[in-house]
């Protein structure tokens, strides 16, 4: 799904957290690091403003995150694709999927005889290959990165380089039937990362468009009048009604007739207030909307999510292509109640979104053939700096364990080839292991090489070792030493490997 | 480790093999398709020449191939990063570390501000976030797309944005000790991946050097008759001299002279006959080549991996940055000898390469500081392809197994909360479950849809079980039937998967 909203809550909510989520952006370091300046714009070399790069500390992270999400993906009969990283121009901008925002497009140079932007979403691509194969329907997952030429702010978090994470149901089936189970998706996986407390809040385009239709809006004021409703979020109703009204032209009247509909906002009660209410009940498209909300919160009922789903008539999402319900999720530790409590300067953050875009794979294929989606997007770059603002607040900053279970050690001169010839049989044996790169390394080093990458076995032979036969095995952390025979050091190895990896669990 | 010669080779190798490999780059295609062209092309909408799409088969394909590559990798203790997909232009040019090549680029639009490129490698990042990070020592690998304005030809494998796989290991160290493990990790790799028998080519760019100065080689014309030896794998050496002598204005006799130590190549014998050689034993590049190329075979045989590795005085690589060792492992059944018998017309592939750079880095470091590095890079395109050529070759070519391990079904009408409630269960139950996304589906569809997909159990309820408080679990496969009460599902269909999954292993 498409989710350019994230990005932007993303960045609010990082601002009012930046003391203690700008660490969590900042230029990563290695572990064998020369005296030298800390920001690296200052090197020769560097990358562009709002890239950057990861070391493995955080590919670990988020690989652990995109695991669990992946496994929820597949839980629900999802399937993956892999899709070029830059489309051809006119794929991205000929049917204005992305209105103004298309000035955001990365564009390569046109000296390669076709003009190709990076993708600016995974949606946009995922049309474009059902439409290209002719396939009516797929259940899809989609990891990748895209690109918008938006102004960077590392401190905010605001990268031309990010990472999307989408799960899309195309096909042509009965109603919220798929839609509930995205909403089930996005639960499941925000239980699966225990990111605290969250709301889903659904909404419907065809009631907003019957509400728009009720209050007077002119039809080709919908969709702007729409990404205004959208901003409700972050901006008091007095300022979106003055963009409505002074910028984009709007009838004042029809201004507070809006107004007073989006205070009435709210769960399952509220859709019945809005069946009661006289102008709505005149409005086809509203009905529709609000009897296809009703079915979806029973399936929700049915799947098990109800007290997590809420009906928020201000939920708009600001992509023109939505045509049926849209939803975002939001985590209570982060909500501060703009939308709901009319406050302001505390900004809020969506940590999933999606919604049914039902014409977009048609306007992709040459004879126009339908084919309905709906769809979520996983914020996983929020749930990253969540993830990393957590970990450095439990201190758990120290140096990163190795993945590495053996070292062998050798404490004199010209014990190279030994070292070699045990590497071997550990490598051999699928056992991680290293050792010295150096000819004639110090003891010592050998044994700080250990105890800073957290390496939990050391093999050691020496000459007396050479002679007897055998070979000591060192438990780094209590620094016990054990004598092995050599032909049992593979095994033992195994043993003790096995034993720790144990008592951890 | 840059790799640019692997998509020569296997451009050349996979049009020799066009008629069976060409189905292995056909345009995919979905569980469902439309009647319609084969040819994406046609569509209104499609993907840039170069580049294609990966479906969910290929992509589970490449994913078991990366998994065993990566897992080797961790086994030596190497560590991940992430850069972005562009760089600045100069990082890629100012050096002119591609060359010619350069003009392969892709560059992105310059209203931009800054002059971006897509990154060609990973070894020019990876050298970039060494110097910016100030980092003297890691053992990394990095997997990732990389992209060249070649002209792409679909059929011969020869595509504009591909993957590359590198591991590196940068630092200070003791000759040739990184090195052999470089090598002894493409072999354990190409072990792992039993791709049949293989041999690793070595060589050393100072003994080529060396060689060059005894010939009497000018100076300046070193790495373009480096690049020019480079060829003899893919061209007779008459065509070689000719294009030397011709165009790269070699004095003939100097020509000469090379094309007799280009025949006297092999094994550690052969290192003994250079030994004996007058001219180049007056060539201290030569001998101090020949002596690390003496302990490199040494470290081999300690590594046990001496009879993978051979000695060839024509291996040169392409790229001008090789400092060091050379080398290159070719899968034996695919090489057809022009190297080791003088033959003609057939093609020859490399399937990972590599060599020793100990001056890039130091290129984007202000004080010039310098980071040895030793690489090597697998060529998994190479590899997707052969292994998708024997999957098709072996005929296992049926509709790929779905994931999903239970099929809710229902047999009668105005069941759906049945199945929904059922599917929450095994959701919860961490247990992979679809059902129908229609209302009222046809019960025959329901278990169509789990033969075709090959999923192996379907629970069943209808009005009589609902009644009896039961469900029906239905073995696909051998359409066998039991019930099991409505609270012991979950159970019974846990007992059941783990007794399939135990008959599969």
């Amino acid at each position: 799904m498409i989710f350019m909203r994230l990005c932007r809550y993303h960045q609010k909510l990082l601002s009012t957290h930046r003391l203690k989520l700008s660490q969590c952006f900042s230029t990563d370091k290695g572990s064998s690091i020369r005296d030298g300046d800390d920001d690296g714009s200052k090197s020769d070399f560097r990358h562009h403003k709002g890239t950057r790069d990861c070391n493995n500390q955080q590919i670990i992270l988020r690989e652990k995150v995109l695991n669990k999400i992946i496994h929820c993906f597949k839980r629900h009969g999802a399937e993956t694709i892999d899709t070029p990283v830059f489309e051809l121009k006119e794929t991205l901008t000929k049917k204005c999927m992305y209105g103004e925002e298309s000035k955001l497009l990365f564009d390569l140079d046109d000296k390669i005889g076709e003009q190709l932007s990076l993708r600016y979403d995974l949606t946009v691509p995922f049309a474009r290959y059902l439409a290209m194969n002719k396939i009516t329907n797929m259940k899809r997952y989609h990891i990748g990165k895209v690109y918008r030429r938006d102004n960077p702010n590392l401190q905010k978090g605001r990268f031309r380089e990010f990472l999307q994470c989408d799960f899309d149901i195309a096909g042509q089936y009965d109603a919220m039937i798929p839609d509930a189970e995205c909403l089930r998706i996005i639960s499941e996986i925000l239980n699966s990362l225990d990111l605290g407390e969250y709301k889903i809040k659904v909404n419907h385009r065809k009631l907003l468009d019957g509400l728009f239709t009720a209050c007077g809006v002119p039809r080709h004021l919908f969709r702007t009048i729409c990404s205004s409703i959208d901003k409700l979020d972050k901006v008091k109703w007095d300022d979106v009604c003055k963009e409505m009204v002074n910028h984009k032209g709007l009838d004042p009247t029809t201004a507070d007739k809006l107004g007073q509909y989006v205070e009435s906002y709210g769960n399952e009660v509220s859709l019945d207030v809005l069946l009661k209410d006289e102008a709505l009940l005149h409005q086809k498209k509203a009905v529709e909307g609000i009897e296809e909300l009703r079915l979806l919160l029973k399936y929700c009922e049915f799947y098990g999510i109800l007290d997590k789903v809420v009906f928020d008539l201000r939920l708009a999402r600001g992509l023109d292509y939505y045509t049926g319900v849209v939803y975002e999720a939001f985590l209570q530790e982060y909500e501060t109640g703009l939308r709901s409590k009319g406050g302001d300067g505390v900004t809020v953050g969506s940590i999933a979104g999606g919604g049914r875009y039902d014409d977009l794979v048609g306007m992709f294929d040459s004879k126009g053939n339908m084919v309905p989606c709906v769809g979520l997007s996983i914020g996983v770059e929020r749930i990253f700096a969540i993830m990393e603002h957590k970990r450095a607040e439990s201190g758990d900053s120290k140096f990163p364990r190795s993945e590495v279970e053996v070292y062998v050690v050798t404490p004199q001169k010209k014990m190279l080839e030994e070292r070699m010839r045990i590497c071997k049989e550990l490598w051999d044996a699928d056992i991680k292991a290293e050792h010295s790169y150096r000819k004639n390394p110090l003891t010592l080093n050998q044994f700080q090489y250990c105890e800073t990458h957290r390496i939990p076995l050391a093999v050691i032979i020496g000459q007396s070792e050479m002679q007897a036969g055998i070979v000591k095995i060192r438990n780094i952390a209590t620094r016990e030493e054990h004598d092995v025979k050599r032909k049992d050091m593979i095994e033992e190895i195994k043993i003790r490997l096995s034993a720790m990896k144990q008592q951890e669990e």
